[in-house]
C-alpha cells in the first residue's frame, strides 16, 4: 500500500486520538497534500518540526493500529464486501426472472452503502 | 443495549488499549461473568477496589468510543449486511434458475463471514 494511502486510513480510523495541533498538522500532509515547507511557512514553524510532528503521528497511530487491527479487520471486510458484490452482479447478468431484479438491484445498492460511515 | 453487550462489544474494540491489570479485571466481570466478590477475593483485593477498576475501564472505553464511533459504525454495518442476507434469502427462496444457486450460497456464507473477524 503506498505510503500516503496507508497514512491516511490510519488517520480515518484514529485521527481523533492526536491532539489538535497534530491532527492540523498530519492534515495538511495526509488530505490537502502539502510540502513540509509549505506547512512550515502557513504554521511559523521549520520544515524539521513539520517532519517531527508527522513522524510522532505516524508513529501513535501505527501503535494504535498494531494493538487495535481495525484498519486490517477492516479492509478484509471491505473485501469480502467486493467479493459479495461481484458474485451478485454476476447474479444480476445471468438471471432472467425480472421478479428478481428488484432484491438484486436493492442488495448492489447496500453494497455500495455498508462501509460510506467509515 | 444491555450493559453488559455494550460493555462487551467497547472491550472487544479498545480493550487492548487497557493495562494488563485492568485487562484481567474487566474480562473477569464482562467475558468471564464472576461477581466483583469472587473477583476480588481471587484477586486478593476489595470489592470496593474492583468496583473501581471497573467503573475506571468503562470510562475509558467509552471515551474511545465517543472519540472514534467505531463501535457504532460496525454495528450500523453489521446491520446493513443483515438485510442484504435477508434479501440473498429471499432471491434464493424466489429463484427458480438452479444454475444460479452456486451465486447465491456463496453470498451467503460471505455474508456469515464477513464480520467474524471483529
Amino acid at each position: 500500500m503506498e505510503k500516503i494511502v496507508r497514512q491516511s486510513m490510519l488517520y480515518d480510523f484514529y485521527g481523533e486520538l492526536l491532539t489538535d495541533h497534530q491532527k492540523n498538522i498530519y492534515e495538511e500532509v495526509v488530505v490537502n497534500d502539502l510540502s513540509y515547507s509549505e506547512i512550515a511557512r502557513l504554521n511559523g514553524t521549520s520544515r524539521q518540526g513539520v517532519y517531527d510532528i508527522v513522524k510522532r503521528c505516524d508513529k501513535i497511530l501505527e501503535e494504535y493500529e498494531e494493538k487495535l487491527n481495525l484498519v486490517q479487520k477492516f479492509l478484509a471486510a471491505k473485501e469480502k464486501m467486493q467479493e459479495i458484490a461481484a458474485l451478485t452482479e454476476a447474479v444480476k447478468s445471468e438471471n432472467r426472472d425480472k421478479a428478481l431484479d428488484r432484491y438484486i438491484d436493492e442488495i448492489l445498492e447496500k453494497s455500495e452503502e455498508i462501509f460510506q460511515e467509515f
